[in-house]
Order: structure tokens, then C-alpha cells, then sequence
């Protein structure tokens, strides 16, 4: 399977700077003072170097929420016992979670993705169940997965942004539920960006601050037991990564792959993106940075990748709720571009001298 | 008139701590770790408390764009000739303008007022005809306008929310069009804050360096020259402000007794704002700061009213472009207030100890 994911990400290129001029040319023309915008027009231009088309469609959006479990939770590093993971996952095929009403909202679709849960679903539910494993081992102990196992979960992530693509959904967000999840986000922050533990790992659905030390001990500890390095991305994610994380790095390398933007949430989705790029680093091109998290290691990712959020709303809630927002944004960009009167259309005054 | 205002003013009060609080009390009880959704909760809470109401509605939206013109342009501060402000008012009535795509998206309505543009324009269009004059005089030499035409612009904004509420609008959002108004923001924040005219002044629509020290130039001639102090709002209104800034005064006010929360555009909505603060200091209650402006005066004004904005996306258009952006994430605060699930009602487990 690492052979597909080879074939896969050779398909992905930098945007052409070619499409950004041409963009921004039309955005000078129309009735606005050059650059008014701001980052609305940067949003436009992208979105038209990313899909190389000079009125590209922009009408289905699609969060995909990945959820899974993680056994790192047995060392009592989360706020939530493991259960509300599942009982999440009822809430949202249920239309009832934060993710459902933002979605709403904005006009995105929402599908939920069991990748790792450990819960038996009843079968009939509107779930995509992909379930690689009942979560994650415990990475304070032994690899969280083994290569195979997160090879799989990348798969089903790349499926998952591929079916969207057929849909025809021309903008992509991945979505996350996991309780345990940002200690392994914090851990894979830790090996791709070389900060330490204690300075990108935060508290979560709001541990104490006992607990917080104890989270970064743990990090540490699973760090130097699998002895886990940047140079193996594929490793690391497996050793100390998240079923569901390893599903959003495959969403991110596919959407990228069909030239499809992908608006990343919080510190989770982040911490997908930071393995895809690493695997590719095209693929910053195509991400979208929503909002800024509270999760330290949220911003830290960011300027790693060199992505500016679009807003700050001191949000740390994940399931895509940060991304649906920004989704929006962009879709603001985009109609800016295309619905907008060129000063010629409008009969207005061009700027003096 | 001036009777007629303190009668409307005498009925604004300042928010109750109370609704807050039960406001608070259910966000607490929905399906997400307490406050994980930062900002979007206090929107919530505060509309609640504007409302008094335990679930309000929240359903129409509008934005009323005010235009006018400033004699103060016979001073050559602005980058873009005086017929734009009545070319762009066809363009907003033909729905070209950037203010009707981004309200399109978002689904707010357009309101477009003529309180004192400097053209004739043909009877039958969609232009809701409030002229008060044909723009203001340049402050530079006499008042912008008298007492009683400033007095009659704020009049003219007051109507337009009034009706607004009774067209059984939810939330309300000024608009402004007016070449050369930057200058008229700049001088009442000047005004109003203490703050020197080299700090408060901006680009507008894109100045050169020279054109911008005239500006600030210009407005200290004017505010020594009309003695122009921040104990008479209404006089400083009229010797430096502008129709439309007056306008937006009357319609915060307004909006402010009939228990409407106003979302704030940009740098010439916040001048408005701070005037019918220093009218009413209650009113600060009802104003949400949507984006921060370029214009360096606008942040001044906003920490001056200790409204902290939801987002920078490097905007400077103004016509209520950042406000109608920022009335969806309102709405996103008062859709997840309403139609969250509550931990009970979806049966998720609750925080651990």
C-alpha cells in the first residue's frame, strides 16, 4: 500500500503563480480599491490556482469527521472518559453536536467516519464504518499502531476525500473526534517541528494542571521508547499518531492530489497536515488554515507550515466546527471573485492619476 | 428634534447580568467541554441578553448602507473622484457592489439610503431618498453641516432601524459609501478619543504619502477652526462629521432601544459608534465589533469602546462588507445556543471528577 500512496502523492503539484496573476488581475477590476479585501482576495486567488480554472465552481462543501479511539487514555490524560468518543459519534449522525449546526449553517455536508472507534455500532446507522482497530494501544507502552494499521487508516482518509471528489463537493474540511486525540497531536508536534513536549502540548477538552504535566511526561516517555523520529513520517504516525489523525493525513494528500482545497480546523487536523506535508510538501498549497486554536501546539504547526489562520475565536472544541466557519470565509472570497461588477460593467471611476 | 433624541435615548439600558448568566447556564449544559467555543458563546449570551428573551430568534438580517458625500474632498484627500459615491449607489442597486455578494451569502438584506449623496438620481429606483443635502460643506473652510441638517441626518438612521425592526429584523448592520468620509471619521476620533490626527488617519481608499499628511493636515485645521470639542457630540458631529456617520449614529441608537444588537463594519461605522456611546454609554452593550479595519483609527476607537473585533482579515472596503461577515459567526453563536444538543439529552458522559 505504500506503493498507492507513492502513486497518489505523485500527482501532486505546486500551484502555478501563472493562475495567482491572472486572479488577481480580475480582482483589480472590480468596484473596490485594489486589494480591499484582503485576505478574501488571497482566499479567491488560491482557489482559482488550485483549480486552474479562471470561474472555477465552488457549490458543494463537505466536512468528513474521523473519529477513533486512543489507548493513551489509560494513562488518564483526558478530561472525558473514552466512551463519549462513541456517544459523540450518535450525537452527530443525530444532528445534535456543534459540528451539525455549524454545517448547517454554512451549507456543508457532514459525514461520519468510524476509522477506530472502540464501540460496535449497530449496523444501519448513516456511519461510513472503515474501523481499522477498537483505537489505538496505549503509545506509553507500545506503538499506537502498527505500520499497517496506520497505512489503512491513511487509506481510508484518501478514499473518503476521493468519493467526496465524484460527489463533485469542491471543497474539502476534515473533521475530528477522539477523546485522547491531542495528546497524540501534541506528540506528533513534537517530532515534526522539534519543539518540546511541555511547549506544544496543552489541555485539551481542559485537564488540570497536574494532569498537564503528566500528558507531557507520557509524550516524552513514547517519544524515547519508539525512539520515534521526523525522517519516517509513516513511523511516527504509527508510533505515537491517531487512527483518525492518520485518516485525515490520506483526506489531505487526496484532496490535494484532485486539486481540491482543504480548510483545516484545530490542532488536530493540523497535526494531519503536518505529516502530509512532510510526506509531500506541496501540499501546503492547498491547505486553508481556519481559525486559530487554544491548544499551543496548534499555533506552533502553523508557522511550521507557514499558514495564517483566518480568524481567532478561542475555540478548541475540533470536529471540524473551526473549518466549516473559515469554509465559509472562502466561499466569501470565491463569490467576491465571481459575482463581483468590474468598474467597467458598473460605470464607476477607476482611482485618480 | 433634539427632544425627540433624548426621548429615544432614555429608553436604552444597559445589558442584565442576570441574562447573561442564564445564557451561560445552557451553553454549559450542550454537548462540548464548557467555553470550548470561545467567542461564539459570548455572541450567544449577549444576544440572548439584548433579546431578554431565553431562546430568541434569530432570523432576518439587514444591512443599511448610508451614502453621502464630504465637501472635504475640494481638499483633494481622497484617491478616487466624488462621482463614485453615486456611481457606487447604482452599483449597489444593481447588485454588483461587494456588499451585495457577501449579504447574498450570508442572507442578509440591502438597504441603500441616499442621506446626502451630491447627485440627482432618477426617481423609481430601489434608493431608499433621505437627501438632507447635497453632501456636507468642506470642513477645512466652514461646519460640515449645521445643527439641525446633522440632527436630520441622525433622524434619517433612526427611521431606518426603526422600520427595519418593524420589517421584523433580528440583527442590524450600518453600511457606509461616501468618498472622502475617511477624513470625517478620522477627525471625530480625533475628537473623541484624544487621540493626535497623525495616529488616527489612514489611506481611505489608497493615498499616497504626500496626500496623507495634507489629510491629517486638513483635519487639524479643521477641528481648531470650528473649535471642536468632544462635550457637544452633536456639534462636533456637524462641524467635522459626515451625513452618513451621522446617519449611523441615529440608527445605532435606534437599534440600541428597540433591543437590537448592531454588528459593526469598519472604520466609518465605528466613528458612528462613537458618537452615540458619548451619547449613551448603554449603547457599547448592543455593538458587536465584526473585523479590524486597516484604518488605523478604527482599532483606536474599538479599544476605546472596549469592543474586542471577531476576526482580521485586512480588510478596508467598508459599505458593511466586514459587518454582514461577521453576522454569520453571530449567527453561528445563537444557532449553536439553540440547536445543540444538551449532555442529556444525547447521552454523552459528562467531564470526569
Amino acid at each position: 500500500m505504500e506503493h498507492e500512496l507513492l502513486q497518489l502523492t505523485s500527482q501532486i503539484s505546486p500551484l502555478d503563480l501563472g493562475w495567482l496573476a491572472r486572479a488577481q488581475e480580475r480582482l483589480d477590476s472590480l468596484t473596490k480599491p485594489q486589494g480591499s479585501l484582503g485576505r478574501l482576495e488571497e482566499l479567491a486567488a488560491r482557489y482559482v490556482a488550485i483549480r486552474e480554472e479562471i470561474f472555477p465552481r465552488f457549490e458543494r462543501k463537505r466536512v468528513v469527521v474521523f473519529a477513533a479511539d486512543h489507548g493513551v487514555v489509560a494513562e488518564g490524560v483526558s478530561a472525558y472518559p473514552q466512551e463519549v468518543t462513541f456517544q459523540m459519534v450518535h450525537n452527530f449522525l443525530n444532528g445534535g453536536a456543534a459540528i451539525n449546526v455549524l454545517a448547517r449553517l454554512v451549507g456543508a455536508g457532514v459525514e461520519v467516519v468510524d476509522v477506530g472507534v472502540n464501540h460496535e455500532f449497530e449496523p444501519g446507522m448513516k456511519l461510513v464504518s472503515r474501523k481499522v482497530a477498537y483505537g489505538t494501544r496505549n503509545m506509553a507502552k507500545e506503538p499506537a499502531m502498527t505500520r499497517e494499521e496506520a497505512l489503512r487508516a491513511v487509506w481510508v482518509g484518501v478514499e473518503r476525500a476521493q468519493e467526496a471528489v465524484e460527489d463533485g463537493v469542491d471543497v474539502l474540511a476534515p473533521g475530528d473526534m477522539g477523546i485522547g486525540n491531542t495528546t497524540a497531536a501534541a506528540a506528533l508536534t513534537t517530532v515534526f517541528t522539534g519543539r518540546p513536549a511541555g511547549a506544544v502540548t496543552g489541555r485539551g477538552t481542559g485537564v488540570d494542571d497536574q494532569t498537564l504535566s503528566h500528558k507531557v511526561a507520557v509524550i516524552n516517555r513514547a517519544i524515547a521508547l519508539h525512539k520515534v523520529t521526523g525522517d519516517d513520517p509513516l513511523g511516527a504516525l504509527a508510533a505515537v499518531g491517531g487512527l483518525e489523525i492518520a485518516a485525515i493525513t490520506g483526506f489531505i494528500l487526496a484532496a490535494a492530489a484532485a486539486r481540491r482545497p482543504v480548510v483545516l480546523d484545530g490542532f488536530i487536523a493540523a497535526a494531519g497536515a503536518l505529516v502530509a506535508v512532510r510526506l509531500v510538501p506541496a501540499v501546503a498549497d492547498y491547505l486553508v488554515a481556519g481559525h486559530r486554536s487554544v491548544e499551543p501546539g496548534h499555533q506552533i504547526i502553523l508557522d511550521h507550515l507557514g499558514l495564517k489562520p483566518l480568524f481567532n475565536l478561542q475555540m478548541r472544541l475540533g470536529e471540524g466546527t473551526g473549518a466549516v466557519l473559515a469554509m465559509n470565509l472562502l466561499e466569501a472570497g470565491v463569490r467576491i471573485y465571481r459575482e463581483m461588477a468590474t468598474f467597467a460593467e458598473a460605470g464607476v471611476a477607476e482611482k485618480k492619476g
